[in-house]
């Protein structure tokens, strides 16, 4: 791994994997849908911005049209995409090793040349509106949106990613605007890539593009001037303790949609990013829901047949974070689905795990780990992810260090940790035959 | 590549891959949903028997129990599962190169000695039936079914692969045991592998797994013996010209859900495997529907912000094949969407295409091809499909040698081909505000 610090704030992080004959590199922003400004009198419909932007920043360039861009991409090929996150945005291409400078060109000519024109912005309302409609449709996917709500409460990073049709019917191309000249710039801009690339080179490429922006925010790049921007300061997150903000008791919310099963979420507030028991809850997250041999998917789908997919999950940001279950079952059997749940996070918050499962776990750990690393875009990912986080990148061997230094007691302790915070349910779908009550 | 043809009729094919670390290997068993009886009066539950089996091959051999099956892929981090499809069905595990030969002998237990307990045959039911009430509330897959149903018509390829709710109800243990006893033997099984693979290896590990196999049919790997067991005919397929079964004339079908999009499946039927139009009709897909720079995904989403997906396809089979385009969105537009997929269809069968576009997918097919085989699942995948479909397996040299022979002629005349043949339409949601009518 390499890593390099421009004297504008521009950071370069590059992995070389031998033998690969492809590379994904990435543009990653250091600003999502949390730093968006709920409150602000003047731009009301403010709330899904940095999702408007990402999918505006595909409209054109001075030197490339929406057309040009797209056929840049797909002239070669590539598996082109891009992700707005809660604390972070990202322009991506997987390609092959001898398009790899043309792919860093055209995503640095998006990223830092954006035109958003007034009729593209228009038309992309258009767009995204089916996009939260699709979303809405994805009764899985509404659930997930409306337990994050739940649990973290008044904090950004409850607020779904995209808005609501409301907000994005009254965005405004100024407020966006606001957004791409006030956020994106040298110091909040990471490249990473992974696979075929040498990391000298991609510097070159990528300070080349740079140095070509039009835009006055971009010059530090070509004057090797650092960037002096105000940091925004986080709202302190209720799910890094139980006591911060967010809801203090049980609470279950329903939402009726016609349907054939209901989508359950349980949970509660999780740990932050770089929490010291991220070792512990991540064994424990494994022997909990994370396979087929797991307490949850035994428990609930194998021995009793009530659901086709159960499992649990972490999801950890900055200054907050979440852990759930998720559950699909019929609504005659949620509320069992429900207890089974809970039951299942108390058994080992109280009497831990076996020693089999702990070993278990920890190969489970390592094998997929390895497996993913062998993928250029995860490891493309993951480089952002440390860098715009923890700023702490371990190898596998560091890490599986870490995991195995976990105690017994750390487990059950972590299990006790998110048993004992106040519980969330939300339910979705035809809710009214499940019997849960709010 | 490598091949071996055992006495018994198995088949081992592997790719070896230079530098990889780990290995996929899958299990295929040439028998899918299209093989089991509709109308057997013996059997009036077997549809859905494939995929049911498929499940229950998890649940247990004389040596290993469920719990044991999930926790040998669990404890190396495999990634593992099953697929049934219409023609086919495929067992396989992702796996670090040093646990390639234990998944080998799980799959091979699995595939070759389950038992099929009564009470684990009714607890996967249940699952089943959580899976196809999943299915049915995902509205995508909904139009996905029913447009293959529509535009096959009684062809057996036109069923939907799990069954039904009601005929997973019926399902009786004797039928599925009667299709695993009667299709899971030496002639129909195909082991494929991928990655960091030894061939000679390989085989050797499959042999021996398999002779330990409990039950008679297996035999025939033990002994060397050649298994003689009647080839099923299959009947004509209706998507293979317009005047075999299928529906005669356009037909639209209307299928009412509460939901805030339409989704849309406009099409007919397509080419079977091996068509000798298939290198032509891929350049033909990319133009019309196979990228951001795509026609329709220009005109739907791009112009004019009606959709947030659009895209077309082909799914081929061994005598038949279906062609269709997707969209999503919203009621009001939904005739338009279905008028302008149209209208992009049959520009192309008038007018052709532009020599750019002609350049750009021949470019896009070489890329995505090559970052495609850079994993060892796909590969693993392809090797399996030409085995059990054709039989012919190119490499990527000579594959594109074979797309860049295609005519600007070539490319138009099977676009007219599908233009020509009768139009189905299926809108899965609120459809009574589309204006759209049976």
């Amino acid at each position: 791994m390499r890593r390099t610090v421009h004297p504008s704030g521009l950071r370069v992080l590059t992995e070389h994997m031998p033998g690969a004959r492809s590379a994904t590199v990435g543009l990653w922003v250091g600003v999502g849908s949390r730093d968006e400004q709920a409150d602000r009198d003047d731009a009301p419909g403010s709330l899904g911005s940095t999702h408007f932007l990402e999918h505006l920043l595909f409209k054109g360039t001075p030197r490339r049209d929406a057309m040009r861009i797209a056929t840049s991409f797909d002239r070669i090929g590539a598996e082109n995409n891009a992700l707005t996150a809660k604390e972070y945005t990202c322009y991506y291409a997987k390609v092959r090793d001898a398009d790899l400078e043309s792919a860093v060109e055209v995503l640095a000519d998006m990223v830092t040349n954006s035109v958003i024109d007034p009729g593209e912005f228009e038309t992309e309302r258009g767009v995204i509106l089916e996009e939260l409609a699709m979303a809405a449709d994805d009764l899985a996917d509404v659930a997930n949106e409306r337990f994050f709500e739940a649990v973290l409460g008044e904090h950004p990073l409850g607020r779904p990613i995209g808005g609501s049709p409301d907000t994005i019917r009254g965005a405004r191309r100024d407020d966006v605007m606001a957004h791409y000249r006030g956020r994106y710039d040298p110091s909040t801009l990471v490249v990473t890539a992974a696979g075929a690339v040498d990391h000298d080179r991609l510097v070159e490429q990528v300070l080349r593009a740079l140095e070509e922006a039009d835009e006055d925010r971009w010059s530090p790049v070509r004057d090797r001037a650092p960037v002096r921007r105000p940091v925004p300061t986080a709202a302190p997150s209720p799910g890094a303790s139980p006591s911060s903000g967010a809801p203090r008791g049980a609470q279950t919310r329903l939402f009726r949609r016609e349907s054939e099963q209901i989508n359950l979420m349980i949970g509660t507030g999780g740990l932050p990013l770089g929490h010291p028991d991220r070792f512990a809850f991540g064994i424990m997250n494994a022997v909990l829901g994370g396979g087929m041999s797991s307490r949850l998917f035994q428990e609930i789908r194998e021995k009793r047949g009530l659901a086709y997919t159960a499992y649990s999950f972490g999801a950890s940001y900055s200054d907050g974070g979440v852990f759930g279950i998720y559950a699909g079952t019929g609504p005659d059997t949620a509320a069992e689905v429900v207890e089974l749940a809970q039951a299942e996070l108390r058994g080992i918050a109280e009497g831990g795990i076996t020693e089999e499962e702990h070993e278990r776990a920890l190969g489970q750990i390592a094998g997929s780990s390895a497996l993913a690393l062998e993928d250029s875009d995860t490891r493309m990912g993951r480089l952002a992810r440390a860098e715009l986080g923890t700023g702490e990148l371990l190898t596998l061997d560091a890490s599986l260090e870490r995991f195995a230094a976990v105690s017994a007691e750390d487990i059950r302790r972590v299990a006790a940790l998110l048993a004992d915070r106040p519980r969330t349910v939300v339910a979705v779908g035809d809710v009214e035959r499940t019997g849960l009550r709010e």
